[in-house]
């Protein structure tokens, strides 16, 4: 009774405090309209006439503030009644964030490579008010940029010009977990590890894992279709999220939560906001199936003379290891040096020679004795036939780690090596590496050409590492790179999608059929193009 | 070169044929196209206002048929430049079926539950073909029912009134199989049987197996999101299945035959067509990943006296058997005795007593003493436990198929018995009995109640078998039913589908603004609605 009587007092003087602005706003409000309509209206012809163009005025974002935090804080007058998702006492100043600092961080990449202005980024923290902020973006052209955890290496999570970030960390409350079925059901903004820790202590894991997990969310994973190292063993989020809760840019609550395995009644919406990268809806929550965890874990540190070895020695692990293969990675020599060179903590467990490949394999199996006899046999198969130099198996949980450390500790260790150029391509397994040793050839001695990458999963993460970013070499990879990709009818983007690097390259790997269908279905969800513009579809196709 | 010869002397007798036709048709031909605009207003006014009503007319249908024979035919004319897809040397008579006996079969589905009235069953033999005759029959709103095998239970596949069957069982090439990868690429009418066959003996298998394999086709299956038998171990189709080709109401062909694991370039459609049944676009080529052959299987055939047994052994099967484990159903006495009443070359392999419940399970893996070892673990201490009262392991390929045949024969000593009601839902694990046991007795005596599915994916077939169809019964099933299913957060198909049966009845299972957004869809991809009309989506949304 007393913390109610607290809360309405509290309402009632921030109404009494909202009712004092007025007065001065007032006059102001009508200005903005104009204002907000102008900033919508520059927002969205910038790109078609003049190519991109960062418009700093910052004037109609403030107007657009002061009117949005007019309205959110405005409690017993008319326009709260227009956002009844919104409560002013949980969605105060803490979650309109406008600090100079920390918009700089929402604003950029993590690679520090796409950097926006926006002054604003919201942080809702449940659906409603999701929808609120949504419904009216919509309604003033408003672009927005959805947000998680901004791990992304395609430009997708961070604003072009100044659009209104909405950053779903405050949403992050599990809400179910059944241990018969071992569907989860979380809202967008958990964060993926923790996830993870919450699922082992049920005995349960995480159908994806990726090196970003201890940032990402896992709204942003599911936008992104987010592969990472299990996708081998579980498939991808399509086959494993089996609901989800979105709003659409009117601000729209589309309910598709199911938790069911099986559901054949109707068409499977959820599967159109898996990978489109926030520009069709916003993902506010997540169900999905998690596999139990099984007790049983090997971990091999495999070398390869040459590529033509792992990628025989990929097929004979799908077959002689089947059903516990949870992860089959390699990397190069190029990428074994990075590491080395860079991070401190990590060193090779095989370092009696140089060899050309290294190579990762995982298994996961409910029965010790079985996997390890099963892994040993295979080893020393592939030892006896030639297809591994050497090996390693871990010993103990932290030998595991330390061999995880190599390959997952790449991007880290290119990040400190310069600037780099990152392409992450879905290639046939057999003519992966050549457009790995076609590229050293092409700049010669001018940078580092590094492949690693899923090979179980025909996805090479190849990166070019040079002491600074150099038009000169960029032009040496670009187009060359998503030319040579797109004849092997590869994909540009395996994983990591389009984003606003790779939005007007995706005829590379896409018809023009197809990117047109996509252009329709754009309009027709998000008609004022809203949701994260620039990104994913050729602008050219939504301005017409 | 004589077989040249002859084509060519054929084609020109046929056009001659056909310019001796045009003359008498000329006059009709301005006739048919007011009578085929008026079938199509018909056709697509027919539900809004009165409910589904058969009009038997066949006048237009005739003007359609002659018209469009007409236009197949005449090759040296006009007409045929608008139809360059459709070769006329091969797209003959042979693929174009006005047989009765024949069309009286397409017209019917498996369980003689649905009939239509169509006159014209079209065969197009390649993708070009097809994307022709959907494009001719959008400029003249003509429906038009999509067909594989026609092996659906929700009268899914068969015309309503006289659309228009195109059937894709002409289209029924393997066009590539990749060794390395498991990407299997083939045509929408190859029956899913030779698909397994080809398969088998390449080493690998389809991710799929249902009863219905000897008939059904791999573009059905897509098309409904088939599940079947294998869904525990490798998912449902949205995870496994690569890309699609298909064609769209108005004849454009969507490109999205992808054979990459991975692949994040833009919207991934793909998905929109799988499990739509036909009402989006046709599914003319797909392509799948297939897992690869593993060597060692085990079946066992146990005896449950009570169905938390069931429950537990499926989360113990689920952790002790995880990696292994391929499929995972149960039956009930009932069904059990329906199987051995109806078909004779069926017995119970536990016929020491009589049991309430029987599990299958079957277990894949790549190393026979591993696996026998961990079957024979898992089963020693279910007995243990008391969760199993009985059991037999298969010791040969006989008794392995003879265990199957119990389960999979259930359907057809369902058909045996008489009238069956049958209904596929989607249920938590722990409430999926209840309904059996409710329904039970709501009947009392007047219907056998059988419950049987896969209980591994919490997935039920839910079957009312009484002598003779009958309203009273009905109306003690439905909308009880689905009123339950839909109270437990299931879904009233968790596999096969909506077709016409519960097209009206998809709110149990979806919300509002999910199904409206569904019909968004639906009007956007097939704006004159000739795609399977009348099912999936109800007709008010459509026609508003």
């Amino acid at each position: 009774m007393e913390k109610r009587m607290a809360a309405a007092t509290a309402s009632a003087s921030a109404s009494y405090r909202l009712l004092n602005q007025k007065k001065h706003t007032s006059k102001r409000f009508l200005d903005h309209r104009r204002l907000v309509t102008n900033f919508g209206e520059l927002h969205r012809s910038s790109s078609s006439s003049r190519g991109f163009m960062h418009h700093c005025g910052t004037a109609p974002l403030q107007s657009f503030l002061s009117r949005f935090l007019w309205a959110l804080q405005k409690s017993s007058l008319n326009h709260i009644q227009n956002l009844p998702g919104i409560q002013h006492r949980t969605f105060g100043l803490k979650n309109v964030i406008q600090d100079e600092e920390e918009l700089q961080t929402a604003n950029t990449d993590w690679m520090h490579k796409y950097k926006g202005s926006s002054k604003l980024m919201l942080l809702p923290e449940n659906t409603d008010q999701l929808s609120q902020i949504l419904k009216y973006c919509n309604s003033r052209c408003l672009a927005v940029v959805p947000q998680g955890g901004n791990t992304g290496l395609v430009g997708g999570s961070v604003p072009v010009f100044d659009e209104v970030i909405i950053n779903t960390r405050r949403m992050n409350n599990i809400i179910s977990f059944d241990e018969v079925s071992g569907v989860l059901v979380c809202e967008a903004g958990c964060i993926l590890e923790n996830l993870i820790s919450f699922l082992d202590k049920q005995g349960f894991i995480m159908p994806l894992d990726l090196g970003a997990k201890g940032s990402c969310q896992i709204g942003g994973n599911v936008s992104t279709n987010a592969g990472g190292l299990r996708l081998i063993r579980y498939g991808s989020l399509h086959g494993t999220v089996l609901g989800l809760e979105v709003v659409l840019a009117n601000g729209n609550v589309i309910d598709m939560l199911g938790t069911l395995r099986k559901d054949n009644t109707g068409y499977d919406l959820k599967h159109l906001f898996i990978g489109s990268e926030g520009s069709l809806g916003i993902i506010t929550k997540v169900s999905i199936l998690t596999p139990p965890k099984l007790s049983s874990v090997n971990i091999a540190f495999l070398a390869c003379q040459d590529y033509i070895s792992c990628q025989k020695l990929v097929f004979q692990a799908k077959r002689k290891l089947g059903e516990i293969l949870s992860a089959f990675e390699f990397l190069d020599a190029q990428a074994m040096n990075l590491v080395l060179d860079h991070l401190d903590s990590v060193r090779n467990p095989l370092p009696s020679s140089i060899y050309n490949f290294y190579v990762l394999i995982e298994t996961t199996g409910s029965n010790e004795c079985n996997d390890k006899e099963k892994v040993e046999g295979f080893l020393v198969d592939a030892m006896e036939s030639g297809l591994v130099s050497d090996g390693a198996i871990a010993q103990d949980l932290n030998q595991a780690s330390s061999f995880w450390q190599i390959r997952e500790g790449i991007p880290e260790a290119l990040q400190k090596a310069g600037a780099v150029y990152k392409y992450d391509l879905s290639i046939p397994v057999e003519k992966m590496y050549d457009l790995v040793e076609e590229m050293r050839i092409r700049l010669g001695g001018k940078a580092n050409v590094v492949g690693y990458g899923h090979l179980g999963d025909g996805n090479l993460h190849l990166n070019v590492s040079a002491p600074q970013y150099d038009d000169a070499i960029l032009a040496e990879i670009e187009p060359f790179v998503y030319e040579w990709t797109s004849k092997q009818h590869g994909s540009i983007s395996a994983e990591h999608g389009l984003g606003l690097m790779k939005a007007e390259k995706i005829y590379y790997s896409k018809s023009t059929a197809t990117v047109e269908l996509m252009a329709s279905m754009k309009k027709m969800l998000d008609p004022n193009g809203i949701l994260n513009p620039y990104k994913v579809i050729p602008q050219s196709l939504l301005l017409s």
